[in-house]
């Protein structure tokens, strides 16, 4: 029980999760349309009351510069008029996609003559527990709605006034629209207690969804009796084959590795076929080196990275287990050489995070083959690791990418914030 | 660490659950022809070792008897040669089911040529934890080799005899058809440990389901850090609308609640409109005293136990909370007179464990609007609770009834026991 508990001894973190539960059971059963209208009301809402959201932001602006953070996280932290107005567009998207609640996902005429539909619904309460910018409080919030489920945001301590003025932003204009403010609410406190109420609130909240850090995620993870979706660490590997194309090989891999390297689904290691190394490594370390990578090799990697001489990307930092196992998010890469693809299977299964991999190859039989051996949530043949993304998938919207194998693996948009429900119509049937 | 723990730290449990990894790995990539033909020595060998299995089922039956179990529990434990004739028919009706493992659930060619596939996989490694007879050993093995799995089976230990000798039977079976041995394994242990060490496998283990009561269930979902598909509790309710036909509202209770009491899909409380009480409830009684049925009431169903004078069912058991909670499991309902619809609603989104409702109703507006607000695996209008399984839905086989909201929801049968993953196929595709 926390300290600041009421007189029945429920914590603020609880009681802030009833409500939500109130507002699923009033949200679930509204059509699109009521649905739309408060996406449309939260969209307008944020454009009118701009000026409030940027004050509010600066208290979080001057709190992270008088902490010393760095420009570049003090950057993703700032909102402006024009930021406030590409979130109120994206918004202005997501009433645009197609609505997932009532879809029928599978229906058929029993022998008896019943009829059997599985229908979606909503969750009910989805907990986003998130560190990234504000930016994904409305996002995660405006999902949320258009799923008709409600919502609980713990977004982190350094973006908490704007998240506040957010969520106070989108309570209105949720309410304007006739839908329960409750639907959209800010889990109270900054304290770690607050995000771990919220991870025994089984019963309460459907699911949980932890958005950032693997430390974050494997915290919720194991600590959790709420059902959490695990997201995004990516260990993601590209392999060349020996068959593979050079300049295609050399192509995806600069791109998985160094197109946007801070995100989950760029290449962290890159394997080789033993048989095509002698003609490859000395391309991908030119073409690495000048797109700012640094090589951490094993020893047929250094041998090519002195072979190179001087010259970008010759220096080849030795490689150990560690950086068979880092997600970098950085310019840099681990390599290897391995004997067979078969070898790459084994190297890939045993440091993977499940995330995305990718083979370079002109064999069909490797393609197969390889994608045959994966356990991962994505396998590319022939392109770039980058393209596990839900804007990229066409799904329109992503709330994030599963890395786990139940209810939803990849990127997951619209129907994976769903559940479904069968509804069977009978005429006064009874069972034999 | 376990006490038997080998010379590298690692428990048996542990051990299995690698070796269990390794099989899966192996699986993964066997087309079906592979998987059926497993199956098929499966069901010849039960029969072919018949004796063998009947052997070791009477040192249970014998421990049984001698703890003074009942007869009924011992009749549930004992194989004969028929019973395991019909338990290998069982999993040759597997056979004959449609693959689940490299369906493409969805697919398209992105706007910029990505051929991108979502198609199922196995989940790999399933544990089954359950307290029932030892013919769920075989279905459950059965169902997880069809759709690609290995599986890890922990039974009661009233069963452990006949459980390690059918596994035996089974392994054997795996092993000639060329599958990996270890796509079947029991947990080794009887003691509650062994369960523990089975619930903290995380990662070696991709999803643990148990199968039993609602003690068992809660303490794996409480506690197991792999993530759990929750099954079969079910306080299952009828709701009697005003406008209900009282010949089909009296035949559909009497279903629900009498076809067979021990199961999660029979009803445990019944809820009439207080419009049609007067009319309903001396029949209700009637008939719920015919079928052996005690009524657990409400003033209004004790005051028409009352005006029923003697005959069955006209003794009405005061109710209390602890009865609108209760899974009975036997021939006693909870019963109450609700003033509307939408207290009818109230009530049951107060008290279900969220398996099925029934509404009875001739009115569409009603039954649209019961099936709105229910928050429930299965909805039945105008139709008994007892429809709510794999077999009545036309799945053919079903591995448990989940009444959780992420991943499967309902009978499972062979999807509900696979993953996803994303196969994009390109032409040196690059994200700009």
């Amino acid at each position: 029980m926390s300290d600041t508990a009421d007189s029945n001894g429920t914590s603020p973190v609880i009681a802030t999760a009833r409500r939500a539960r109130a507002a699923a059971a009033e949200l679930a059963p509204l059509p699109r349309t009521a649905r739309d209208a408060a996406l449309e009301a939260v969209a307008g809402a944020l454009t009118d009351r701009a000026a409030e959201i940027v004050e509010a932001n600066a208290e979080d602006i001057e709190r992270a510069r008088a902490a010393g953070t760095s420009d570049a996280i003090v950057d993703r932290l700032t909102l402006t008029p024009q930021r406030i107005a590409a979130i109120a567009a994206d918004v202005r998207d997501v009433v645009a996609l197609p609505d997932p609640v009532g879809e029928v996902v599978r229906g058929s005429t029993l022998p008896n003559g019943l009829e059997l539909r599985q229908v979606r619904v909503p969750l009910g309460v989805v907990g986003i527990i998130y560190e990234a910018r504000p930016n994904v409080t409305v996002d995660a919030a405006a999902l949320c709605l258009k799923s008709g489920n409600a919502v609980l945001l713990r977004g982190s301590s350094s973006a908490y006034s704007s998240n506040e003025a957010l969520v106070g932003v989108l309570r209105d204009a949720v309410e304007s629209a006739g839908l329960p403010a409750d639907a959209v609410q800010l889990v109270p406190g900054e304290s770690r207690e607050s995000v771990h109420e919220l991870m025994r609130a089984r019963g309460l909240v459907d699911v949980l969804i932890p958005r950032g850090g693997a430390s974050l995620i494997q915290t919720v993870v194991r600590e959790s009796t709420v059902p959490v979706i695990e997201t995004g660490v990516g260990n993601c590997h590209v392999y060349i084959d020996e068959l593979a194309d050079l300049d295609m090989a050399v192509d995806i891999l600069v791109n998985s590795k160094a197109q946007r390297p801070s995100v989950c689904n760029a290449a962290e290691t890159v394997l080789v076929h033993a048989g095509i190394a002698d003609r490859f490594l000395p391309r991908a370390l030119a073409a690495l080196g000048e797109a700012g990578v640094t090589v951490h090799g094993d020893e047929a990697w250094q041998k090519a990275g002195q072979n190179a001489g001087r010259g970008p990307g010759a220096e080849v930092v030795p490689a150990t287990d560690a950086d068979w196992e880092t997600e970098y998010l950085s310019y840099d890469i681990a390599a290897a050489v391995v004997p067979s693809l078969d070898a790459a299977v084994t190297h890939i299964r045993r440091w993977t995070s499940g995330h995305t991999e990718a083979i370079v190859t002109r064999d069909t039989a490797a393609a197969r083959r390889f994608v045959s051996l994966m356990d991962s949530t994505a396998v590319m043949v022939n392109a770039s690791t980058r393209f596990t993304d839900g804007g990229q998938f066409g799904f329109g919207a992503e709330i994030g990418i599963s890395t786990q194998k139940l209810h939803a693996r990849g990127p997951m948009g619209l129907p994976e914030l769903t559940s479904t429900t069968y509804v069977v119509t009978g005429d006064g049937h009874t069972r034999e």
